[in-house]
C-alpha cells in the first residue's frame, strides 16, 4: 500500500472504499470533486461546500494561470488561501483546455503552444512549467500534462500521441516538486484496448501516487465509455487512487464507482443549475417548465439541501424565469448536495456490502440506505 | 402613542429610537430595509439576510404583480413563505416603478394605466387594486398608491398632482384589509414647502399607521433632499414610523436619521455591489481599481462580515474580472452587512445620547461606538 491511500474496503463487484491523505487533509473516496474553474464554484460559497460534505475540489490550472495568474496566487499564499477552502484541491494540467482550443493551439513534442481565450495572448504549456504552475498554485494533487484525444481519432494518430504522453510523463516527474504535492499520471489510449494496456503497463511504472483515465465521456457513448473503464481499471495498481476525468452523470459515476475509481470531477452538476437542469432522486427535471408555476412541492422531497428545505418549485422557477443571481445559487446548491449524497450513499453500499445498490438505477439513490 | 408603534428615546438632534411591531415581528428603528424586488434581495439568500441582522425586507408590488402574479403567491401562502422570509415585509404600491415608465404609462383619476415592461401588456393600478394586490402579497406594511412628481414639475402640475395623491390615498384606506396589515400614507408635495405641509396635514389627518416622505433622492441635488427631509418631518405626527423613501446614500441616511426619519429603503448597496462597488468605513471603493489586483488586505479591515473574514481585495477583484456570481454574492453580503451595522451604530448613538455621532461624517461610523 501507498503511504498515501489505503483500501479500507472492496466489494464483490470490485466497488472500494478508500481514503487518500493529502497536505490538507483526508478525502473518503469514493468522491466527487466540484469544478472550481476559476478560483470560485461557480455560485457557491466555501462554507456551503463545507456544510455539505465537500471533502476536495478541482482547480483550473489553464484559466488560473491565465486569470488571475499562478504567481500572483503563489505570492498570495496559495490557491487554498486565495479560494478560502482549507480541504484538498485537485489541480488539473490545462491540457484538456488547451486542447479544446481547436485552431488556437499546436502541438510539438517540446508542449502546447496556444493563444488565450481572453485577450488572444500566445503561451506554451511544456510538462515542465505545467508542474511549475500546479506548485505555484499549491494544490495538493497534480496532474501530468497528458494530450487529450479525439475519441474518433484514428490509430496511427492515437498511437503517436499516447506515445507522447508517455515521454510527456516521465518529464513531468522529473520536475516534481517533492514537497507535499501528490502526482497522478493519467492513461489516454483513445478508443483501443491494446493501445490503453500499453499506457496503463508504462504509467504504472513510474511512480505515481495515482492514476487517472482521460479522454472519456467525451461523446463516445456510454456503451464505450463503460467497457473502456470497465477494462482499463482493471489494469491499475490496486494500491493507488484511480481517478475517472470529466466523468459526470450519476448514472455513470454509479457505473464507475462500481468497477473500481475512486475520484471523479465533472461541470454537469453546476452548469446544469446555472441552466435550471436539476438532479432528484426521481430522475432529471428542468425547472422552466410551466407544470412547475404553481407548485408548492421541494424540488425533491428526498433531499435535505438547504434549497428543499425551505423553497417551493414554484418559487425556484419564478427565480429562473426572472433571471434571478439565486436561481443559480440555489440550483447550484441542490445539485452538488445531490452528487456528494450520491457518493455518500456509494460510500455506505461498500461499507454495508449493498451489491444490490449497483443495480437498482438512480432512481433509488436517494431513497435507499436510509 | 399608537399601539404598533412605540419611541423609546429621543436624542437631542431629533433622532428617535422605536419599536414597529407588526404581524411578522418587532423592527428596531432606525432599519434599512433591503429591497426584494422580484421576490428576492439579487443574490443573498435568506439566511445569509438574518444572519447580518436583516430586520425587515421591501418587496416591489409592481414586479411582483406582473410575474410571477400576487394571486399566485397568494395561493402559494404568501410572500414570506414564497421567498421563504419569515420577519416583517413592506411591499411599496407600484407606483414609483410605474412612473419610471414614462411613455408607457397614461394617468387618471382612476388610476395609472401602463404597459408591462416584460411583454408590453396593458395593465392598471387603482389605489383599490394597489391594496388588493399588497393583501394577496400578504405584507406586513402596505403602501398607498402615489403620484411620484418629477422633481423639476411645475407648481401648477405638483398641485394638481398632490391633490390626486390624497384623494388616492383616502381611496386606499378605504379599501384596507382591516386585518393585521398596516398602511403608511405617503407625502408629495415636491420641491414646494407649502404643498409638501399641505400634504402632510391632509395626510396625517387620515387614521394612516405611518408615514412615508415620497419624491426625494431622485435628481433634486443633497442640499434640496436634507432641507426638504427636515422641514417634513417635523410636521409628521411624532407616534408614527416616518418613512424616507428611496434614500440611501450612508450619508443621506446619516442626517435623515438624526432628524427624525425611522425607515429607508434603497437598491444602492446591492446594484453597487454588482457592479464593484463596495461601501467601507473610509469611504466608496471600486474593486476593479488595478490597485488591488495583489492587495491581500480584507476589503474593509473594521468589518466583520463573511466576505472581510475570508477573502482578500485581489480575489474579490479577481472575481469581478472573470464575471463570477459569486462576485456579486460575496460584494452583496458586504455592502448590505456595512448597511445594517450603519443601522446598528445609528441606534446605539441614540440610545448613548451620542450626539457627536452625527457630525463625524462616514469616515469613521464603523469604527465608533465600538
Amino acid at each position: 500500500m501507498a503511504a498515501h491511500f489505503t483500501v479500507l474496503k472492496k466489494d464483490p463487484a470490485g466497488a472500494r472504499l478508500g481514503r487518500l491523505l493529502t497536505a490538507h487533509g483526508a478525502v473518503e473516496t469514493p468522491a466527487f470533486m466540484p469544478v472550481g474553474t476559476q478560483g470560485t464554484v461557480k455560485a457557491v460559497l466555501p462554507r456551503d461546500l463545507q456544510e455539505m460534505g465537500c471533502q476536495i475540489l478541482l482547480g483550473n490550472t489553464y484559466h488560473l494561470y491565465l486569470r488571475p495568474g499562478a504567481e500572483l496566487i503563489r505570492e498570495l499564499g496559495g490557491l487554498h488561501r486565495f479560494m478560502n477552502w482549507d480541504g484538498p484541491i485537485l489541480t488539473d494540467s490545462g491540457g484538456y483546455q488547451v486542447f479544446s482550443l481547436g485552431a488556437m493551439r499546436k502541438l510539438s513534442e517540446e508542449g502546447v503552444r496556444f493563444q488565450s481565450h481572453l485577450d488572444g495572448s500566445y503561451h506554451l504549456l511544456t510538462p515542465e512549467n505545467v508542474m511549475q504552475i500546479q506548485a505555484a498554485l499549491g494544490s495538493d494533487i497534480a496532474m501530468v500534462l497528458d494530450e487529450c484525444i479525439p475519441h474518433d481519432a484514428d490509430r496511427e494518430y492515437v498511437r503517436d500521441s499516447t506515445n507522447r504522453t508517455i515521454r510527456w510523463a516521465e518529464r513531468c516527474l522529473r520536475t516534481r516538486d517533492g514537497a507535499d504535492q501528490l502526482v497522478f499520471g493519467i492513461i489516454q489510449g483513445g478508443m483501443y484496448a491494446d493501445l490503453r494496456e500499453r499506457c496503463v503497463r508504462e504509467m504504472s511504472s513510474m511512480p505515481f501516487d495515482g492514476f487517472a483515465v482521460g479522454g472519456l465521456g467525451v461523446g463516445e457513448g456510454e456503451e464505450l465509455l463503460h467497457s473502456i473503464a470497465a477494462s482499463t481499471v482493471g489494469l491499475l495498481p490496486e494500491d493507488r487512487p484511480r481517478y475517472l476525468m470529466g466523468v459526470g452523470r450519476p448514472e455513470d459515476i454509479l457505473n464507475a464507482v462500481r468497477r473500481g475509481f475512486d475520484l471523479f470531477d465533472c461541470v454537469l452538476p453546476t452548469r446544469n443549475a446555472r441552466n435550471g437542469t436539476l438532479f432528484t432522486s426521481e430522475g432529471k427535471l428542468s425547472i422552466k417548465r410551466a407544470e412547475f408555476v404553481n407548485d408548492s412541492r421541494p424540488l425533491d422531497p428526498a433531499c435535505g439541501c438547504y434549497c428543499c428545505r425551505n423553497f417551493s418549485r414554484a418559487y425556484l422557477r419564478h427565480l429562473y424565469m426572472a433571471g434571478e443571481i439565486l436561481s443559480s445559487v440555489l440550483n447550484s446548491l441542490h445539485n452538488l448536495y445531490f452528487y456528494h449524497r450520491l457518493m455518500e450513499r456509494c460510500r455506505e453500499a461498500i461499507r454495508q456490502e449493498r451489491v444490490d445498490f449497483w443495480t437498482q438505477g438512480s432512481a433509488t439513490l436517494l431513497t435507499q440506505l436510509d
